[in-house]
């Protein structure tokens, strides 16, 4: 199917959208943050955006600013960034929403890959005679949706790597001591990126280490990210102070010992136990698992072992590294442990975005 | 003295005539390159930038560009980048040719810290009735002329350590494999900086390892730099490649065998005996010694153990960084060995310039 042509003005209320999807980022987890405007004779007549799980939809919330302002969208155009829903969840469809409300087109960024909707909603909207099409700005939806479409369609939540370091790609020195590489924007930047994840990734070498919180700290929004800790022989103390924030907590071991797990458990954590071949913990099946308990994006803060480890099993989908105008020479501690036996064998991104946050420089790269 | 106002007419000038002075970045060593701009009623003239050592200073070449076009400079104004020079060095005073012209104003951005100069310039025209003014774009002008001025005022080099090196600081694979971390966008881009410097700098690390050339090989600038190799025991082999190319090379050695030096004599090197207390080249002194042989400016590329040693040494003012958009990972060779026994220890850098060369990310950092 070509894509249709679609006009500047519907370029211009899309990119709307998806702005408003932007406004969701922290609150929808696990349902995609979706954006919509309703349109008319150029005018936007409503605009929404996805709320937490079990409340509206993005395009119930724009029917209802049309309401609240005492515009009837009869006539009017949606932009959504994902195609409306057809079933009954938690909340009921959308598409039937758009009908009754009467409204005369539809433009969609892109399908909704979940087995209940995949292109039903469209359907369900062109038997009533509304007109649909899809595709508009549909690379800058995939990116906005990247990690529910990387749940749905490989059963894996999208993985991100964050690491704070020097140009000299260092994280601490040799004796640990890392308070602070990066400046206090960048700091804050990485509290945003915490809150619009399902959750956070750690090793029990950083717990033991650094004992850090990995909450969401800054602002509230309502949750905080589930800490899963990669943990082989479950030498995470019961004193971690991670434990003791609100939030669940999981504890992926390999071939650990019952008392430790016992433990753990007995400190409120959820222990799994997922050994590899080698005891330790299996990271493939272990990011399977996140997908079938839906999570759908998950921000990796942990040291250079994990890290490699990572990297080097293939489950890294983005990267966001912060580098502070510094060096701290090669006695410091490295970022990534890979075992590289030629070049052709490196780590390669694809710059999405690279900016400066205070004195630090931000790359987002996705993995090639 | 405050600074007198100057018009954004006077802006607009100096900044052109920053611009010519760019034009002869590769030409003037050991000489400043400097950049003059002839402007009467509002019109450009006539424009100049220094030539190689021995030829036209800027002012010169914008009279004559003046000449050529049958246009006489009488009642006009110029804009140089640095004070006229007023002495008899290689070439005739500058101030006396912008005397006879009949110029009524010259706007300089920063005096002539050479003694020869220092100020005589500028009295020499305001003794023949002409109109002077000087701090316009002082600062940038510092920029343009920094090299120039270190060597003037420090008694040494403006010593730039280039590295280029993947996200996570890597400059090559454990096995030594680093062809290529950047792209050949980089890679031309480092060919000017070469271009630009009076001297490159390497260890006999880099010498033994990768045996570079250390020219410039994309454009001709009818010299080429001097190669200095920092070679405590003189075990640079006489076969080396460097050696064999166009252009003076020096090899500067501690405590090391006389039958070496020889050899290496032999093959057409300098040999510069400077050791330190521990036997190893004292390199304080040697920056010292190559301010005394009129050296402006040098670029090092070396290994991590030369990078590391210039950095304590505290004589490295600037850095030029590549990073490639890849992880190499910690087993990976480092950019600079260091020994810092706190973050406050951190080598940190003031960013002058960050920009995109091809994929890979260009800094550069004035050190502080």
């Amino acid at each position: 199917m070509s894509k249709p042509e679609f006009s500047a003005e519907d370029h211009f209320f899309m990119a709307r959208a998806l702005e408003q999807a932007e406004r969701g980022r922290y609150l929808t987890s696990p349902n995609p943050s979706v954006g919509c405007v309703i349109v008319r004779d150029g005018l936007m007549i409503g605009a929404g955006h996805t709320l937490a799980a079990g409340q509206d939809h993005a395009e119930i919330q724009a029917l209802k600013q049309c309401a609240a302002k005492g515009i009837d969208p009869a006539g009017a155009t949606a932009y959504v960034t994902l195609e409306p829903c057809s079933h009954f969840g938690r909340t009921p469809p959308c598409a039937d929403a758009l009908v009754k409300a009467g409204l005369r087109r539809v433009v969609a960024a892109c399908t909704d890959p979940f087995e209940q909707v995949a292109g039903r909603g469209l359907a369900r909207l062109r038997e009533a005679g509304i007109e649909t099409s899809v595709g508009l700005l549909e690379a800058e939806a995939e990116l906005s949706l990247r990690s529910f479409f990387s749940r749905l369609r490989r059963g894996r939540p999208w993985l991100r790597l964050k690491i704070a370091m020097s140009l000299d790609g260092k994280t601490a020195l040799a004796n640990g001591e890392s308070k602070w590489i990066t400046g206090p924007q960048a700091r804050a930047d990485v509290q945003r990126w915490r809150a619009r994840s399902c959750a956070m990734l750690t090793g029990v070498g950083t717990i033991l280490a650094d004992d850090p919180l990995l909450t969401v700290r800054d602002f509230d929004i309502g949750r905080q990210p589930t800490r899963i800790i990669v943990d082989s022989r479950l030498r995470t103390p019961i004193t971690a102070a991670t434990l003791r924030q609100p939030g669940q907590i999981l504890i992926v071991c390999g071939d650990a010992p019952v008392d430790r797990q016992q433990a753990l458990e007995a400190a409120g954590a959820t222990v799994l136990r997922m050994p590899g071949a080698d005891g330790r913990v299996d990271l493939v099946a272990l990011v399977a698992e996140m997908g079938r308990r839906s999570y759908n994006e998950i921000t990796v803060e942990a040291g250079a072992t994990l890290n490699g480890a990572l990297l080097q099993a293939g489950v890294v989908d983005e990267l966001l590294l912060y580098q502070a105008p510094i060096l701290l020479g090669g006695a410091a501690r490295n970022a990534a442990d890979l075992s590289l036996a030629a070049l052709t064998e490196r780590i390669s991104g694809r710059m999405l975005d690279r900016r400066q946050i205070g004195a630090d420089t931000r790359y987002l790269l996705a993995r090639e």
